[in-house]
């Protein structure tokens, strides 16, 4: 018996602690396969399922770091899969720097250049690298695409581009770069898809996961992001503080004596709702706990989201569509019941049975604003534009 | 012939180059006298006027530093006032901790608690502990009254005065405090005054001088500020930078090696408008300069502007009144009329006509928001605040 080659495109999100794959067909947005390393470490899990949601057994294997994940992953989809054929493997890259504005062909001299963007991402960026390498050795002549998640902001208006400081920080790349692109470009095409006037207009995309941001979009171009020069800024997330005054991090380093590391280590891994809760860093843990440090958490992960759509809303003059996304923004009725709650000055609403459906439109029947809930698939917009660039 | 004692409290306003007074009657809201130390070093100017806006001549003295410029400043009054009478000096303290909500008669406790935040912002609080010990060395036994400006922002929500930092953070004192209280201690008391229905709303006033910040208000009581923990944050400013992402000064810190006194130098010094126009801190010189990097300037304090006023309306769940106040809120119609352009999507727009002539209301007939301009009066708010303390 022989098997038709499975002619494919492999996808590669590495996170810090986790990596995200996915095996796409030439063509169609349904997966083959997807596939979780989690926890990434001596702890670490793997999960993979086929296109119907069915486990596909997971082959034993090193999942301490993320080259060995990488290998047992693979290991794994070629024992499942045994001709596969790939045409091509997509990444997913925090930070193509101020020029790349579309994903693009992974090439020695884009290595190098995408290497001199890790001082600006030195905790994403590196791995992001080494992932784009261990796929070149385990796929020799296999084109590599990379899709950076600051591509989808590229164009941002000057205002919205720069922080207030000396122009020469501006000219060595000190800019609002805005991160989480992969899925804004995604709810733009999908919005544009089933409901062209709303993505014709002012639309603000809040993408509310572990990492949280929100963009502002005018005809599906981003204008402004609440994230910038880094994935620390704007809301509050599982465990970044978001906003923050810069005067705590001067007191940090000239009061408690505070190291760049020390400080990075709290801005990063401390803070946001488990630094608030003293919990946890999951949402869902907080909204079961009851205890009053995750209610005062969740206050304020609610409260600076309203500033930031307040702030967004004056970015674009106004805005016609809402739309929440993310794991939080997906799942989560309660966020966004109170999220909308109180910004009904602004002709934002939710209706409860909807929002409880978690209904794609969940904004009232003649709301001012509409406001819809829709998943985000970040390893589609990798899959495509490995596909369109072979 | 004998004259009748002037009896009278003087007001010290000590910035980090400037040294403010004011000599004001036991009622009324008329200054007998106000002076101003300017550049305070070998450059330093003195000016004194009397309450018609006459100049009562300065006496020739030392303004090469804040002690020196006190006591220049209180020969020549006594000069022109010889049988002066205080009954009490009031100072503008940048500090007053989490605790005070209230002007504070000054004692030994008071002045040790109040060194203790001096680490909260070292840049100004030693300035007025040091103005303060001047003063009660020129007047023993008279009493010194201390202004925070912190008080007025005492009681915000619990959301609006933290950062999402681990809860150790805010228990030691890291907290969003806010500035410019005794300005819109005093904008409160005159619209309560002038417009008893809009004062009981939301009110959003923005402080736009050298340095710049907005308050929100309900009731005349102040909900949430854009300056916080330091008065680095929120606006755009002459030489601060208002809103940047941590993760810049992480950058500054880790791959350009700068240490806290570099990047607080940079922060409060050459950032703001001086930083993107390379030509000045003030909005006047920039209005005239016309070039595209001035030009540019002012597109971001006015976009900064737009933005934080968006988000402040959603922590105030809409607003009723806009006022604006400070140099620029005073004086610069232009600035204005952009800000309001623009903002139509919440109810703001500024009659041309009313705008140029600095009307009181410049908001056109009928309008969903009231637009003022008002005058500020820190001064006054010190002087009220000591006469009622003794």
């Amino acid at each position: 018996m022989t098997a038709d080659r499975t002619r494919a495109v492999l996808t590669l999100n590495a996170g810090s602690s986790s990596l995200k794959v996915g095996l796409f067909p030439m063509q169609g947005d349904a997966a083959l396969a997807t596939g979780l390393a989690d926890r990434i470490g001596p702890d670490g899990t793997l999960t993979l399922k086929d296109a119907t949601g069915a486990a596909i057994p997971a082959l034993a294997g090193d999942l301490s770091n993320h080259e060995a994940a990488l290998a047992t992953i693979l290991a794994s989809l070629a024992a499942r899969f045994p001709d596969l054929d790939l045409a091509a493997v997509g990444h997913r890259v925090v930070h193509g720097g101020p020029d790349h504005a579309a994903p693009a062909r992974v090439t020695p001299a884009l290595l190098e250049e995408l290497a001199r963007y890790a001082p600006f991402a030195p905790l994403h960026q590196p791995h992001n690298l080494s992932g784009i390498r261990a796929a070149m050795a385990a796929f020799p002549g296999v084109p590599q695409v990379a899709c950076f998640d600051t591509a989808f902001h590229r164009g941002h208006p000057w205002v919205n581009d720069t922080y207030a400081l000396p122009r020469r920080f501006h000219d060595k790349g000190v800019r609002r770069y805005g991160f989480h692109g992969l899925s804004y470009d995604y709810i733009a095409g999908e919005l544009a898809r089933i409901s062209p006037g709303l993505a014709a207009g002012r639309v603000v995309v809040a993408h509310l996961g572990n990492g949280a941001s929100i963009c502002g979009m005018m005809g599906g171009r981003s204008i402004a992001s609440t994230m910038g020069f880094s994935p620390l800024d704007g809301l509050a997330m599982g465990t970044r503080p978001g906003q923050i005054d810069p005067g705590v991090l001067l007191y940090l380093m000239d009061q408690e004596g505070m190291s760049a590391g020390q400080i990075s280590d709290l801005l990063y891994r401390q803070s946001g709702l488990l630094g608030l809760s003293g919990l946890s860093n999951d949402m869902r843990r907080l909204e079961a706990a009851g205890t009053d440090a995750a209610a005062e958490a969740i206050a304020y992960f609610v409260a600076r989201l309203q500033r930031e759509l307040g702030s967004m809303a004056a970015a674009l003059g106004g805005i016609d569509a809402l739309v929440f996304t993310g794991g939080i923004g997906e799942n989560s009725a309660p966020i966004r019941a109170r999220v909308c709650e109180g910004m009904g000055w602004m002709g934002i609403a939710a209706d409860a049975a909807c929002n409880a459906a978690h209904a794609r439109m969940i904004s009232p029947e003649g709301a001012a604003v509409a406001v819809l809930v829709m998943p985000t698939n970040e390893e589609l917009v990798i899959a495509r534009a490995a596909r369109a660039l072979v």
